[in-house]
């Protein structure tokens, strides 16, 4: 049977490509999670892709996925640093979550070096632009389903 | 007049019983949701339950509350550490507040010994598991209406 | 042509004249929104306001407006204080977001003295009382469109 | 078997009613005393109190707890905020320890927002005025014998 | 009677123009003062201008102006994140003082995010350029004489 | 009537003359305090002195003291930087206490320039060798009885 | 030879008696000096009173004051709290220098607890009112000459 | 051209498979590094392995390395949370280096959620085991030469 | 004339045995006494041993002991992280304390890795069970009397 | 053309000689200056000397140098811990300013080893006694005119 | 068969007797050496001696030990306060490793008094000199084989 | 005789005029050591240059000059801001040794505004590019043999 995954995208991501360029790339959103579909598809998992803007929504998001997903790749944006919502929601699911990040959070402004949910992920990647997922969506597909 | 009262419970709690039940026990959020409104019921109360995991939710329903409900027994979740929106709502609201916890907050990781609703509650139980919110609804019970 | 200008409320300012009249004032929400029309549209421009609880919501209502809108006033209520996911989102969109409160939040807790939005905003008023709003406005209408 | 139980007031407790009223009310010492008293007896325990203004009497009387209690309610007063030495003394014995406070410290000065005995307690009260010491007894009748 | 406003500079402020004017602008001191000039009599109001890079010239020029001024627009420069003098004088007299910054003096160097002023002004407004200055004596004209 | 009032000496402080002479100097315990009796006589008062290494002696005597004294000269030693509880019991009595230490505390290690219990004492003097208990007999003989 | 000191007052003390009466005392400025001039001819001593809003004015004086003066009697206002400069000043000359406040500096707020002069002082003596500064000027008198 | 990648392992790697096999594993490290060879060649790439427990030696061989290789893999161990003289070699040198840990370092003690080569490195990969190597490896082969 | 020595144990050791064996070991605290006292009579000293949950008893217990005895051996227990009134008194005496520990404190609580009384001991031994003590007997055995 | 520069003198340097000499040497002030000219005459530049107390004439004398002078040698004295308008007076001029200590500030109190001015001074120079100024003229002379 | 041990010197010890003798003593390094090798022997154990300057060589030393010997005495040196690299390989080997100090190292600069090697030592002994180093090979000895 | 000094150049120096030439210059590391050699003869001086990236090696031949050379211009790099080590290797040597770094380290990363050999330095020199190197030898010249 296919692992179903799921790319679970927080706030602003949406504006990919139109955001800070310099910093996230010019890839825009639709395009990337094309091309994260297919990358996901060709390692023989049946990917899904969900946005929002809302701490809540992606709390509801991770609960749902518990049941019927082999793992997630969360990009949590600015929530990284200080949901502890968010990090307890992937604790209290079972699942492998795998944190991404597009750029080197750690290059950057003070307050993104911390990350509240790391300690809770299987693992952590980022400063590889939009590679940062395929890495990710690789890994998952490593792991023993 | 019966006094209503709300039960309030804010991210993750939904998932209780199958989150971590080392820390959390084993109690399902539905038994234990049957079990207060019985106490309150037996107290001469008027329970309702909600929960939700959205920060936004809690502060329109805390709102909502003001208004009708004779106070609020309110378990936060992770948003007790550092939601000043949701403390920020339970001061502009003239009911009492009662913060429950499940577990003892403050034998757990660092980030949880603070709680930002703490001075704008009228009181806090933390550490008897569910009987944290059977103590709340009793102080309820006590308070002169 | 007009300028669109967003009025956008954060959390709790529904509760307007009835919320620590003390620090707040006791105008109304409503009556201050209507104040802030006839401002707004006394300095020729079309005003819209929108409040919310809940800080994807407002995240939502800032990357809707960078299309239509000429600017934002912006009073974050206390998501100044931690909602890095704001920020984000004032800093993706181009048009200028001018940061507001009522109070003067620096006379306040400490935690108020602290704004993780002001960085990303154009500029920033605060201790007026609802003429804090005023001269944001005021402000918008000053800069070249 | 009826469950004995020890109420251990620790420094400046002695004064209640006399000491800030407007934070710990104008009940008398002696007569809480009474009052407490008689709550555990309707429960069916057998109360005692101890008072002490001494950190090493507190400590002496916790040890001698051990033996002969089923558990300790304990208002450590300002101890609370930095005796490591209590602290040590709970945890080295096994009953039950339920720590209390009339006031609800984390809306006072920044040190009282700080207990070092609450990771070492079994549950915490606070805020409740003296309801939060009848809280605590309650919460002793609950627990299995 | 017209109000008597006082516009205050502090330290450095008299290099306007030529002092890094990627961040304060190219306006130069002179003109600036022309234009606040004429924007407050505009408003109906008789402002003076003063300038000096002494904090004890700039409490005493406060202290006189308690008698005689209605109000006082105050750029403290870089006194503004050290100067408990000056916060002091300010408490001390009793008709309101404004807070202004030309840059956004929290998007710049950590230091310039604190400001020891701020808590005893009325109003504080950043980040404007030169428009900030308007805005405030717009201020002045608003509160009731 | 005279004024009764209480000098209390805290930890250590029997050693006087033998400790760190350097600091302390080399008067003795003893006769710095015929000294300190002589001069609250001369000035009309009627003194008591009282040493002890123990916190909870401490305030078991600020307590007695609150029915019988005018006020309490207090060196509280080491507990000065710690004992919160000597603070509580410095603010539940209503009588004057007034700070005295021989040595200049914040001219030595950096601990000891924090005092817990300076903002409930009346006042505070330091650095004088023992002349800074005659000052604050001195303080205590001035005030209105 | 009578003995010179001078009593020098730093920012904001000549405003004393009107600014907040309720911290500082209702005595005004010339009164005080007044008293304390009797109260140092009164001990034999030939008193001069100084006041500058002005750190530099300040220095100035103390490295004047070097020479002529038996020592000093200093209340540095704000600059007690941030100027090295003063304290150099202080540490240069070897005249003794005596810290005066009349508000209890440690129960305001949190940064008047720190005194950067206070290691540098001969002694320190805070809230007594206006009796601060005669309780210095005793201090100096039984000072050997 | 084949692409030539040095996968540098720093101090007390040598050790694993031996070293608390429960945080890093039980493959040993002559085998990792047979597999990561593989892999490398695999990739179509050239690899080459260093292990050094000296911080001069890894930097010696990341200066060397500039000239030869396309990019580094790096295992910085324990010198990942201090050694600034490495993050300076990385920054010295303009071929992308990758920083890899097998374990979840966020998840660990508190020194290690601080990475000081992380800003410096093209990105960053932690807690997937030894396939964090193989991720690192994948994302050289990945990037345009 | 042999050496007497005084092996002194703060709070909480009369427990021994009983309290976390895990970390303390299962000697009870009878046991552990007369085996100190054999070794230190085996090295020709005159041991006495003491203990006491009370920081006052401790410091009084000092103060006896600078005249009787060589040297002595402190346990000091959860005082060793905040009495500075031990310390002083450590201080005060002039006789070599040293400092022991039954467990490694540094790999325990953060609050456990503070000592404030290791600056004024002479010595200090932990980590090596009760062997820590006789360690430290030996070294007074050492010291040239 | 000769170069002409300035040599500043902040706080409590006219004492040199007079003040701590085991820290600033025994050298007077007006010998100092003597020297430092005779060694810029040596170097062919024409040396101004100007020594003030207060941070507003060191300001002023900035603003002045930047016209006519070529460099600044600048000895802040205790403002270099704290005057962040002096730093902004340097920044706004373009000219370079040194900075120089006599003593080694980084080996004295805490407080020193920060200088707020050193981020915006070309260079700095500390611990050689009256040797760094010119050392500091020494490189004026060596920078290109 | 006889216990091998090795001692281990880190940087610096070998200029012992030449290095700040006030704190480390006048014995040489070599004489040091062979006191400790005489007492090693004297316990009925074969000890060795090494020395680096060398973070590198110190864990080399460590991890070849891990097979040969019984144990080791440390002496860091400054490694003790920065090197989590040395601290790894203690935990890597399973050998037990004892820290000594010959100084009272808590009782001399801030920065001496964190140990980050002390959490995975089996003990730790500081201040009795060169003795520290005899009480430490003692301990080894104690240990059963 | 002449005076023997040793410039001793620290981590990643070696890659002079290829890193960050924005920063440290385009002058490549040959060609400054030539420089310096020949500045050093022309001031009479016996120059020796070393480099290393390795602290064990930068301590070692600090132990070497300590008998052989006048004194030693060290700019070590990244140590600078955590070795411990090499400020106790200076601190042990008595010959005089300068810090020098070639840019100006308070204007860069918050962590190189600490050095930790500062306080053991005769002197520091800072900012001046490479001419920084030569004020030192300047200095050493300058010092009594």
């Amino acid at each position: 049977m296919k692992k179903k995954i799921l790319i679970l995208h927080g706030p602003n991501l949406n504006l990919l490509g139109e955001r800070e360029p310099g910093i996230y790339g010019t890839t825009d959103f639709e395009s990337l999670n094309w091309q994260l579909m297919d990358y996901a598809i060709s390692l023989d998992m049946e990917p899904q892709v969900y946005q929002s803007n809302s701490e809540g929504d992606i709390i509801d998001k991770l609960h749902e996925a518990r049941k019927e997903y082999f793992g997630v790749v969360l990009n949590a944006g600015a929530y990284t640093h200080y949901s502890y919502a968010i990090a307890d929601a992937i604790k209290a699911i079972k699942i492998p979550v795998i944190e991404v990040h597009i750029s080197n959070v750690f290059a950057r402004d003070a307050f993104r070096a911390n990350s509240v949910i790391a300690p809770v992920c299987r693992g952590s990647i980022s400063g590889f632009g939009t590679l940062s997922y395929k890495l990710a969506i690789h890994a998952l597909a490593e792991m023993p389903s």
